[in-house]
């Protein structure tokens, strides 16, 4: 894609900044038609080192109103970004709705930075985690527009050679943490083939000559401003976003009957959960010692225990390493972003474990069985979800997804003893009863749940919860099971 | 304040496990009120090492709601955080109305060990600057409540050896960042004083013996449900919550006339400014280099022209180090933390730039005149920002803030041109006319506000602002001027 585009060079006569002038009158309307239609937009400006990013992007922003966009300087990952997964530190920065990110620099610099003479590699499995990325955001009705400002090797050895007697930019150039004199021929293939892969119908790049600023200048607005444009069309036109295939339901997974496999006396229980206990904290260390972070998900019926559970685990651990992120609906300003948004905000830190209470799989069950959100929201939220868990993965952490699974009839005992216990009585909600009723329509968003998210890296754990004790016990079981697995595969 | 709570230690007759055990059941019901009533809560259990802080905070989070609680260990600050003002990390996880922060160790940990060797300095400056971000919390309606947990030294050592010996134990020990075995009596009397200082009305320690973990468990339940429950019939009884003396307003100082210093034609204007523009960005290098900090706030009459004046200096600097954040009204989590949370969560990091369009003195403009807080709230402003400006003093940035002041005959010739003119027309709303009716109520708000907030480490600079062009030119030069004396004052 690099190779023609310094052939089209700009013609001398034309004067280009008289060109721009318009079109940056016509970016604040824009903005402000971009905000009423609660449009999420990321711009990437990308391109070689001294091809002119920082000055575009300063031009850019000059006629945006400040309370819509936020620009985003993309270098050298601070340490709470460096230990998180690649795409934590872009993911939290996701635009609201209506509102502008605009990235001078983003993760293809970084990947191509931090995975230096490992080219190879990059193209291996990045590339598709990329796109995965990317059109998560474009399905959600996002607009990501990308720019490449392109010099010739010529032209950059000019521009290093003044920035080096301009005090003010040389400064900067030796702070980075790569040798751009050097990359030009290295890189050059290596981007072309980025960024033809990488240029997908909804997210396309835009190759820019950046040689004459002016003329750079006026092409960066008019792409902006021609995307801009058609996205607004398109959403007052009501143009359905659609353009990931849903998986096909009903897989004709079915649950099992939640016996339980073993049934405890009391005593067998407090001792036998007293011995888990004791191993959870030492593997609690372990994690910590090997930097390795734990993601356990509860999932189950209303009344399956999951709440029990969770206070039995946390019971042995030190509470300086755990963290329990209970899920409810998601609050205004959540509700702004992406759906796996709040998600990436509350994982843990290396070494640290989360305990999700309720997940993002809210999505695909009380999301999908309420209506709350539309079809093609929850149909694809299956992929997004596998897509993100896969991400979790590669990072290094260990996954523990549970199912607690209770009949109905044991289901309406306790709800039954709730209400008969004063203490425990307002945990009990005309709601719970509503969605009782829906029982067989929960079962079988369970079921396709189940059978499209039980992935080889992030397997599901079905507890049989119709005995409380045995069902906490598999769950210490499966936690521990997991845990030493990790570690036995580091040694 | 520690000597004599040993001596108080609990009979070996009493079951403090079954005089817990009714506080534990209560606390549940103590959270759903508090969450009712909207108060903000922080927990901070400080203590000595091997005092059992962890179990504690373990056994008191067993029983509250996950949903309404955070707990914070605080060790040693991330990157991110060591780099910032002192309070800032504790000033960002503050809780939300009706939300309990439980601190696993808090500031006074930090500050003793931030502060090794030096602990007359601690005294003569941090003591105080502890007691404002305290008295902040609880002018604002919040409860803070202080534990200490107390051992003998004796009891220390004995614990310590057991550890040793517990490998879950002793690799946390051997990973905190102090030497906790030697600190016993080298900090015996600074920690005893700390404590007296800071046992304030508001905020009172109670210092509770640690060496029987039940009893300890059982006062702490009994102080936190004491404390909470006189909150929740102070709050029910609309108790005013007025504890801090607001300063006598009317001081007598009135602005001056916004007459030009200096009538610049356009091409003076234009050779000035560029040729300041040059020394911005000159100096923005330095700051970086230097790593100090710059906030610059504007405040003005509507349509004094501060939104022109901020892009006219944004035009000359790099937009990697430099945001603009366009203040209005907080938004709904926002609204739900202290008045000045939002502001704290906006601060550069050092050597970067932030420019504030309308600030933290919103709070003593527009909320006061338009009677959108409390009097109380505003009139503890005044103090409120004094003590943040000094925070962000003492941390090393620059601070520049601007009134930029028209008369009332310029501003309608403003309007009215803003009306005419089809670009600019969506500027002007009823509101501002509204705003512009009440000019001398503001004029009033104004001079309080300059002459009880211009302080030697922050002073104002009223910029006369009739002529734009003079104007702006005043602004670059006082950020000049401000950066320079900075630098000086380093060499």
């Amino acid at each position: 894609m690099l190779d023609d585009v310094l052939m089209k060079y700009p013609d001398e006569e034309t004067d280009y900044r008289e060109l721009a002038d318009p079109l940056q009158a016509e970016i604040g309307h824009i903005q402000r038609e971009i905000l009423d239609l609660k449009i999420p937009v990321m711009i990437i400006i990308e391109g070689w080192d001294a091809s002119g990013i920082s000055n575009i992007c300063n031009r850019l922003i000059r006629y945006l109103d400040p309370r819509g966009y936020r620009l985003y300087p993309v270098g050298r990952p601070k340490q709470a970004e460096a230990e998180m997964p690649f795409f934590w530190r872009f993911a939290l920065v996701t635009p609201e709705e209506g509102k502008f990110a605009i990235f001078d620099r983003a993760w293809y610099s970084r990947l191509i930075v931090e995975n230096k003479g490992n080219i190879k590699d990059i193209f291996q499995r990045k590339i598709e985690d990329i796109k995965s990325f990317e059109h998560q955001f474009s399905d959600d009705g996002g607009i990501l527009i990308k720019i490449f400002l392109h010099i010739s090797h010529k032209e950059q050895k000019k521009r290093f050679k003044e920035a080096d007697s301009d005090p003010c930019r040389s400064y900067y150039l030796k702070n980075i943490d790569w040798n751009p004199k050097k990359e030009y021929p290295e890189y050059f293939s290596v981007i072309d083939e980025i960024l033809f892969r990488t240029n997908t119908p909804k997210a396309p790049w835009e190759v820019i000559p950046s040689e004459n600023y002016e003329y750079a200048v006026y092409r960066v607005y008019d792409t902006v401003i021609n995307r801009l444009k058609s996205a607004i069309s398109e959403k007052r036109e009501g143009v359905e976003n659609i353009c990931y295939e849903c998986p096909l339901l009903s897989s004709g997974y079915c649950l099992p009957e939640p016996h339980a496999p073993m049934i405890l006396d009391r005593k067998e229980y407090k001792s036998k959960k007293k011995e888990l206990g004791k191993r959870l904290l030492e593997l609690q260390v372990e994690l910590y010692k090997n930097k390795i972070p734990l993601v356990v998900l509860y999932e189950g019926w209303d009344a399956s225990g999951k709440g029990g559970a969770i206070t039995r685990l946390t019971r042995y651990l030190n509470p300086r390493g755990y963290r329990i992120e209970p899920i409810g609906p998601p609050d205004v300003k959540e509700k702004e972003r992406g759906y796996l948004w709040r998600f990436y905000n509350r994982l843990p830190r290396p070494g640290r474990i989360v305990i999700f209470d309720r997940t993002w799989y809210g999505r695909v069950l009380v999301e999908r069985v309420e209506g709350l959100c539309s079809d093609y929201d929850w149909k694809r939220a299956y992929g997004e979800i596998t897509e993100f868990e896969h991400f979790i993965d590669e990072w290094g952490a260990v996954i523990v997804k549970f199912w607690i699974h209770i009949s109905k009839e044991e289901q309406l005992n306790r709800f039954r003893a709730r209400e008969a216990d004063p203490d425990k009585k307002w945990k009990i909600t005309p709601e719970d009863w509503r969605n009782r009723e829906k029982w067989d329509q929960y079962e079988e968003a369970v079921c396709d749940m189940i059978s499209l998210t039980h992935t080889p890296c992030c397997p599901w754990t079905i507890v049989s919860g119709n005995d409380k004790y045995s069902a906490r016990i598999q769950t210490f079981e499966a936690v521990i099971a997991a845990v030493e697995k990790k570690l036995k595969s580091l040694e």
